[in-house]
C-alpha cells in the first residue's frame, strides 16, 4: 500500500504578519524541509515519502501552509514540528500564535483493494471514493484530532479492513488437541425438553433466560463443588468478587470497545432520582396497565456500558496502574458472583445457548512462563475431571482466540520474545450432544499474552513482561453436556457424581 | 369526594339512520335510563348518581349520545350497555354498527384538595383545572380506553394522590421490636476506609461499585456459611436460581411498575446483531479512543426492563398461573446467584450504601398461617445469629412495608379475614455503626400477604388464600456492620466467626 497525505492549514497570529517577517518564514520553511522534517527518517528513504511544506502564503494575520507527505513525518507531524519553530520566530515580530485551523486534509491510498471492502463511514470522513487501485478520502478534522493522530488511525483502520476482507472467506482456525473417544450412551433426548417436562427448569419472561428449579440448581452446585475440589483448591486459586455492570471505561481498556456492540445488553441510568420527575411514568402504568417505554427512553442517560459479557475485564481495575511484587506472582483468582449476559443470535436453544448464564471465571497472571505453566496444569486438571469424574465424551481444540473474535481483530497484536508467543490463544472444550449429533463448546482456557496488563497498565517488579490467562466454566453448558450424554435419571450418572448431586429434589407439585 | 362524568359519543352505522327508526331509538333510550342503567345500583342511591342519556340526535349515519353520571353506571359503562341494545334494534333497519367515536369526555371532582397536590400529567388528560373545591378534567380517549376503564383509573389515581399529599408530612411508620443493648466496642473507624487502606477492596469504575479482594470475599463467604448452617438448612430452604435481568412483564405483575423508576438501572437491547450494522461504532472507537455513545443510543431498543432490584419477583414466573398442591406447602426457597443494582442517591458511602450489591434472598409461600409461622421462626434464627454468633449491637423494628415505598403506595391493599392481616409488613434489622453514631439497616424480613400470588395468579389446592414472605440478607451490609463494630483485626472477632472467616489472605503486593 502506497499512502500520501495532503494538509492545508492556517496558523492564526495575534496581528497581521508584516512583510519584513517574510524572509524569516522563508528560511524556516527551507530549514524544515531539509533538516527538521528529516529527523528520524531512515537515510535511504525515498525523499518523496517525507513530509514537506510545498507552499506557503501570508494573508493578513494568517500563515497558510500547504503540506504533503508519504508515510515519513506525515503532514500533521510536520505541522506540529513546524509550529514549535514558527512560534518563537514570529514572536520576535511581536506576533503570538492563536489558533491552528485545518482547512483541508486528504489521504490517498494506492494498492490492491479486495472486493466487498467497506470504506469506514465515520463523521470525520467527509468524502471518500474508491476507483481501481486508488482510495481517496477527504477528512474533516480539528487540530486536536491531528494531535490525537486520527489520520494515522483511519489509515490503519482501512488497512485492517483490507486484511479482514482478505480473511473473509477463510474458515476459523481449529486444531484438535485431544479427543476422549466414544463413551457409552444412555440417553438420546434433548436435555432441556426433558428438564422442562420434569419441572427442573422453566423459561423466564425475558429472551434466552431460565428459572432454575432445585434439581437444576443441584447440578450447578455439584459441578461447582467438583471444580472447587479438583481444580480451584489444588491449583491454589483464591476467590474474589468482580463487578457485574461494566462501564465503557473497562471495555475501552480491555479492548472490547473495538467490537462487542452487537451482542451486549446495554445499561442506562435515570437522568435523576427525583421521584417527582418519574411520577407520571408510574401514573401511566396505574392508568393503562402498560409501561410507558417511549417516554422512559427520553428520561434515561447513557448507555453507560453493559452487562457482564466476558467476566474477567472487571477484575483489572483492582490492580490497574500497579507494579506487582515478584513474590506475589503468579496470582491466581476466580469469581463466581453473578450472571453474564449476551444478546445471542436466533440460535438460542434450551439451556445450551442462552442470553443469561452462570460462569465460574478463573484468572491468573504472572510472567509468560508462569502464565503458560498454569494453563497447562489447568488443562491437566480438566482432563482428569472430564475423563475420570464426569466420564464425558469430549474433545478440545486450539481455536481463533476469543478476543480476536470479540474485538473484531484479525491477527493477535501480541509479540513476545520469550518463546511463549506461540502459546497465546484459546483452547475450546467441546462435548458431544447425541440428540443433535453436534459438539457443544462448554468451556475454554485462554492465554491472553500481555493484552490485559498492557490495557490496564500493570507491570512486574522484575521488569519481566506481564501476561494473563483466563478460563470460563459455563455451568449451563456443563449441565447441558452432562445431561445430554447421561440423561436425567441419576442411576445412569457416574456414582461419585450422583452422590455429590444428590437425589433431584422436587419442591412444587402443580394440579 | 363527589365525582361526575360526562361523555359525548357518536355511534357510526353502515348507512343513514332513517326517520322511521327514531321512535325505536327513543324507546330504547327511555328503557335504558329507567331500567338498563339501574341494574346493580343500590335501591337507595341518589338518582342523579346513576348514568343516563341526557340527549340524543341522529345525524346522517351517526347516532350522537350525550351521557352523564355520578359514580353508578358511569357514562362509559352506560355507553357499552346501550351499545348492546342499540345494535340489534337498528339491525332490524339493516343498519350495522361500525365505529364508536368518543367526542368528548369530562370528569368533575368536588371535595377537599390538599395543598401541593399534583394533578396527573398524562397524554390522556387534555385539560385540567383545579379551582377551589373543584377539579375539572377533559380527557382524550378512544373507545378501547373506555373499555379498559381508563377514566376509573384516572379518578382512583387522583384519589391516591390526595391521600398521598395528606400523608406527605407524616413520618414513616417505625416501631421497635427488639434491641440487643450495648455491646463492647473495639473499633471506632470507618470500615470501608480501613478496608481500602489494607487493600481488601478497591472502588470499581462505575458508580457505587466495588471490587472485593480475597479478604472481603472471605467475609462474604463466611457469612454465607453461617446463614446456610444456622438459618437456611435448619429451616429447610432449598436453593433455586432466579434470573437477574428483569423485563417489564415481571415488574408489571409484581407491582414495581407502579413506582420503581427513579432507582433502576435500565437495560436496552441492540436493534440487530448484524455486525455490519455496528461496524462504524467499533471503527469510531478505533479512531478516536472514545465510545460513540450518542450514536449507540439511536441503535438500541427498549428499555426492555432493568437490572435485578428486589430479587424475589423473578422467581414467580416459575409457578405463575399454577394451583399448588396442599402437600408441597409451605414452599421454602432461596437464591444467591447474582447481583442487585440500585441507582442510589448522593448518600452512596463506602460498602454500606452501594449501587451494586450481593444479597441472599430467602422466599417462602403457603397459607397465611404457614407464612407467618416461617417469618417468626426466621426471626428467632436471626436473633440467635446476631446475639450468640456475631455478637452484634443491633435492633429491629416494624417499618412501612418495603413494597409500599417501592411502588409509591400509600396503604397496603391487602385485606384478609384470617387474623394474620395485622402481620403484613416489614421488619428491618439495624446494626449500630460506632464511627458515624448511626444505625444501618442490614437486612429485613417481610410478610407480603397475597401481593405476589395474586399478581402472578398462584392458587392453593385447598382454596386457602396464598401468601408469601421474603427476607433479603445483604452481604455488603453484614460486612459493614460487623467490621464497624469489631474492626478489621481478627483477634477482636468472636472466636467462632474468626475461625470460619480464616486469616485474611493478601494476594497482591504493590510496589
Amino acid at each position: 500500500m502506497y499512502t500520501r497525505f495532503g494538509l492545508k492549514a492556517g496558523l492564526q497570529f495575534s496581528a497581521e504578519i508584516p512583510d519584513e517577517a517574510r524572509p524569516a518564514v522563508e528560511n524556516l520553511v527551507r530549514e524544515a524541509n531539509t533538516v527538521l522534517f528529516r529527523k528520524g527518517v531512515p537515510k535511504d528513504a525515498d525523499e518523496r515519502e517525507v513530509g514537506r511544506i510545498a507552499g506557503w502564503q501570508a494573508e493578513g494575520n494568517r500563515l497558510l501552509l500547504d503540506l504533503e507527505s508519504g508515510t515519513y513525518t506525515r503532514v500533521h507531524d510536520a505541522l506540529f514540528r513546524f509550529r514549535k519553530q514558527i512560534a518563537p520566530t514570529l514572536g520576535k515580530f511581536r506576533l503570538g500564535l492563536r489558533v491552528i485551523e485545518v482547512l483541508d486534509y486528504t489521504v490517498e491510498m494506492k494498492g490492491e483493494f479486495p472486493e466487498g471492502l467497506r470504506i469506514p463511514a465515520l463523521p470525520f470522513i467527509k468524502e471518500s471514493s474508491l476507483a481501481g487501485d486508488t482510495l481517496r478520502m477527504r477528512l474533516d478534522l480539528t487540530a486536536a484530532d491531528l494531535e490525537n493522530k486520527v489520520p494515522d488511525r483511519i489509515v490503519r483502520l482501512v488497512e485492517e479492513k483490507i486484511q479482514a476482507a482478505g480473511y473473509g472467506g477463510k474458515a476459523e482456525h481449529w486444531d484438535l488437541v485431544f479427543e476422549s473417544g466414544k463413551k457409552p450412551r444412555t440417553f438420546e433426548g434433548d436435555p432441556t425438553e426433558e428438564m422442562i417436562r420434569r419441572g427442573w427448569v422453566r423459561h423466564a419472561l425475558s429472551r434466552g433466560q431460565w428459572i432454575h428449579g432445585p434439581q437444576s440448581t443441584q447440578l450447578f452446585r455439584a459441578f461447582e463443588k467438583i471444580v472447587m475440589k479438583e481444580i480451584i483448591e489444588p491449583l491454589g486459586f483464591t476467590e474474589m468478587i468482580f463487578p457485574k455492570l461494566v462501564p465503557w471505561e473497562v471495555w475501552k481498556k480491555s479492548g472490547h470497545a473495538k467490537g462487542v456492540y452487537p451482542e451486549i445488553y446495554y445499561v442506562c441510568t435515570p437522568k435523576t432520582r427525583d421521584p417527582a420527575y418519574w411520577e407520571d411514568i408510574g401514573d401511566y402504568f396505574k392508568v393503562t396497565g402498560e409501561v410507558w417505554v417511549d417516554e422512559i427512553r427520553k428520561r434515561i442517560d447513557g448507555p453507560i456500558g453493559g452487562l457482564c459479557y466476558a467476566q474477567c475485564p472487571s477484575f483489572w481495575p483492582f490492580i490497574q496502574g500497579e507494579t506487582l511484587a515478584n513474590d506475589c506472582l503468579p496470582a491466581r483468582i476466580f469469581d463466581r458472583s453473578g450472571t453474564s449476559h449476551r444478546y445471542e443470535s436466533g440460535g438460542i436453544h434450551g439451556i445450551e445457548r442462552v442470553d443469561e448464564f452462570h460462569r465460574i471465571e478463573i484468572l491468573w497472571l504472572g510472567t509468560p512462563e508462569q502464565t503458560v505453566e498454569i494453563a497447562d496444569r489447568l488443562h491437566e486438571a480438566y482432563v482428569r475431571v472430564f475423563e475420570d469424574i464426569l466420564e464425558l465424551e469430549w474433545r478440545c481444540a486450539r481455536v481463533t482466540p476469543w478476543f480476536m473474535a470479540q474485538e473484531g481483530m484479525i491477527e493477535t497484536e501480541d509479540s513476545c520474545g520469550c518463546g511463549c508467543g506461540s502459546r497465546i490463544g484459546t483452547t475450546d472444550y467441546e462435548a458431544y450432544l447425541p440428540y443433535s449429533e453436534s459438539w457443544l463448546e462448554f468451556q475454554n482456557v485462554s492465554i491472553n499474552g500481555d493484552k490485559y496488563p498492557s490495557g490496564f497498565n500493570v507491570k512486574i517488579q522484575s521488569g519481566a513482561e506481564c501476561w494473563s490467562g483466563c478460563s470460563g466454566i459455563g455451568l449451563e453448558r456443563w449441565t447441558a453436556a452432562f445431561l445430554a450424554q447421561k440423561g436425567l435419571d441419576c442411576e445412569n450418572w457416574p456414582e461419585c457424581v450422583a452422590e455429590i448431586i444428590g437425589e433431584p429434589k422436587e419442591l412444587f407439585r402443580f394440579l
